[in-house]
């Protein structure tokens, strides 16, 4: 088995590129990168952690692993508002092969071309398998998107289209054995390994969303959230979900895993959003409205032409 | 047991006061954190895995673990100069209960208070134990003390003693056992599971370290990584190591987990290097001095008493 060390190299050759990039005064191969924000930008962090057999099914392609991996931690800075700039990478695994670590920092490298992304460090280590993507991103100074500006009146919006991912974790064996090259885009497992951090989209939603967030666990459980964090409820008609073909929109509501935004606007910037659906890859769907919290309730009501429904929970990790 | 959202509100209430702190513009909660670099500055980034039975000893006290995760992680920007800002913690764990998820916390908070960090963000999953903490600090425009600027003739030092995590490590048992408020400073036990990032020395050494690593996986083994960054070949007198009591300086050559720094300064920092070591919590110790690379060889030379002698290879974790 290789060393370490030569694994480390191994991937960082693969890497190539994308572990440079704009603001990457120093990448891979020291005790830390050193980084240089944009003049008068924050900087925007988060993490994510997948683990194998439990987020994605074990077994699988190791490119489509990474690529996801990257993908999904990425989503967090769309939900922002952020452009996306640098990622750390560490991943954990019981036995590996240059073969399987090249095969998964290539997927690293296609997804971060893809989002425009450096790959600036990381972490080796052996154990049971497991990724953890911290990713950073910037934005002009208290441009921020929170969960909590939603305001009553706000029109709820969702992108893109829901329960492609639900409906490709209904053959998980398929999703294991799927070649990463293989992959038909548009197709449900292209959906779940290939998810699309909606990064055009959030930066054009600065000023014009009061909240947002991403839709990780599923729209039923992520919306609470918002709902919770701006001390609102909202109404949401699931005929209006755009959903996938041959998806059930209630099933769509509870799926996780398609990592579109969720957000709310007010209703003088339903235009901007209409221009924005068309300057990004859209669609940008209008599904609901913000409410009043009453009797202390901050949740969202779901309607079916006009009867009340209940989306089953989202997806828990515990 | 206690769902996701829960265990996380508990988590961050339970931090208090570490999940705030200078330039965090917004914390734990949202989809990702909002944080203000000071001016002038660039970002420092590093990512570190612990992985239960394998970087620590699998039920070892929670607060434990949580302590010297976030200081093995703190350890890399010492290493670089850096002054300590932020951190993201990811927990993965089979079974989380509130008891142990807020000794967790709990630790966490002990180590950032003592590094002056903020805990920002996170994330919980369930899988196999282990924690993966991505640390975040800054330091002045172009500032960054790296691993290549060996040069032919600078005295190479290390911070602090080496040895005592070795130690500590022959009775797994102990440390596996030890509630973390039975700990004694400078006891092998508290060395292992409370090291102390040099964050102080890593400042002053801006300006005067022409190369800096912290010892991780052991002097041996680290040193080399200078080595070959650097060009060069260091040679060293074990006898000048600053050995824990009870250590055979071989073993404390080889032996990692006690994160100090290793450093080189031309020798008209001397003085400086002498200051330095006065004015933080030092010692600061003069092992060895850097030689051109002989036949492409860019390792270290170890020497005891005038003979050439060879430590045990230090920590591998394939």
């Amino acid at each position: 088995m290789p060393n370490e060390f030569d694994l480390i190299d191994h991937i960082v050759a693969t890497l190539g590129d994308v572990a440079a990039g704009a603001g990457v005064a120093l990448g891979p191969g020291d005790d830390a990168a050193v980084l240089t924000l944009p003049p008068g930008c924050q900087l925007v962090v988060s993490t994510d952690t997948l683990v194998a057999g439990r987020h994605y099914p074990e077994g699988a392609a190791p490119d489509a692993i990474g690529y996801r991996a990257l993908a999904v931690a990425t989503s967090d800075l769309a939900a922002m508002g952020a452009a996306a700039a640098w990622a750390v990478v560490s991943l954990t695994a019981e036995r590996l092969e240059r073969a399987w670590t090249a095969g998964f920092a290539e997927g690293l490298k296609r997804a971060a071309a893809r989002f425009g992304l450096a790959v600036v460090g990381g972490n080796l280590a052996r154990g049971p398998q497991s990724v953890t993507v911290t990713v950073h991103g910037h934005l002009p100074h208290g441009a921020a998107i929170t969960r909590a500006g939603a305001k009553t009146g706000d029109a709820v919006y969702v992108t893109g289209e829901l329960g492609a991912a639900k409906l490709a974790l209904g053959d998980v064996e398929r999703l294991r054995e799927l070649s990463f090259a293989d992959l038909d885009d548009g197709e449900p497992p292209a959906r779940y390994w290939r998810p699309t951090p909606r990064l055009a989209v959030g930066v054009g939603l600065r000023g014009v969303a009061s909240a947002a967030l991403d839709i990780s666990d599923g729209l039923a459980s992520d919306l609470d959230h918002l709902c919770q964090a701006s001390g609102v409820r909202c109404e949401v008609e699931v005929s209006k979900l755009p959903v996938a073909a041959g998806c059930d929109p209630l099933m769509a509501a509870s799926g996780g895993d398609d990592y579109e935004l969720v957000f709310t606007a007010p209703p003088a910037r339903a235009e901007a959003v209409r221009r924005l659906a068309n300057d990004t890859d859209g669609p940008i769907t209008a599904i609901g409205t913000v409410r009043p919290a009453t009797n202390g309730c901050r949740r969202t009501a779901w309607f079916q032409d006009g009867k009340a429904v209940r989306p089953a929970p989202g997806y828990r990790h515990f």
